[in-house]
């Protein structure tokens, strides 16, 4: 699995619009398992967004998604920047959507994949 | 829903088990939305888990659960530090499982709440 944890400042006051902007336009990914869009509680103006994807080649991919490409010409006016950014490589846990169809059911808890 | 994002330090040569360990713990934790954990692919010393909850009450009441008070108990010695921790507020996306029946199952999805 391909993970990713990133912290998004909008611009001032463009908090609320930006996470509108990003929970309205997820829609069917290939290969995303999870992608949560957050408040920051300690930052008016940041969000935090967490995925995990089959891989990195179907994160790369969504990129290409026409929807997903509308979503960030959107977004982008309302991104002040961005703050930490890590890459993961998660192992297993709760609530992780299954993929297309590469992994048994018992892989969405507690395995070592 | 209450989020965190903590990054864990491991004692040196001990991630692995400290990844094994926190993996076989995961069980059913009433109000758990989503728990995973992860490497991080830029310190190899240092994993990452993301959790969400209903709200900041059901995850304080997981730390008096048997089960994990055991994991926690085990995982001490394994630990040498804690990294960056974020508290969130997670509005929704993809891979939320449902909590104790609050919620309607479009809840998982796209949604403000």
């Amino acid at each position: 699995m391909y993970g990713l944890i990133s912290q998004l400042k909008a611009q001032a006051g463009q908090r609320e619009a930006l996470l509108v902007l990003l929970l309205k336009s997820l829609g069917a990914m290939p290969g995303c398992r999870s992608y949560v869009v957050a408040r920051d509680e300690a930052d008016a103006d940041a969000l935090w967004i967490t995925e995990i994807w089959d891989d990195q080649v179907s994160h790369d991919a969504s990129l290409t998604l026409p929807p997903v490409q509308e979503t960030i010409a959107r977004a982008r006016p309302l991104i002040a920047g961005f703050g930490t950014r890590v890459v993961t490589t998660p192992l297993g846990g709760i609530g992780l959507t299954l993929g297309e169809g590469h992994d048994p059911p018992h892989a969405t808890r507690g395995t070592t994949r």
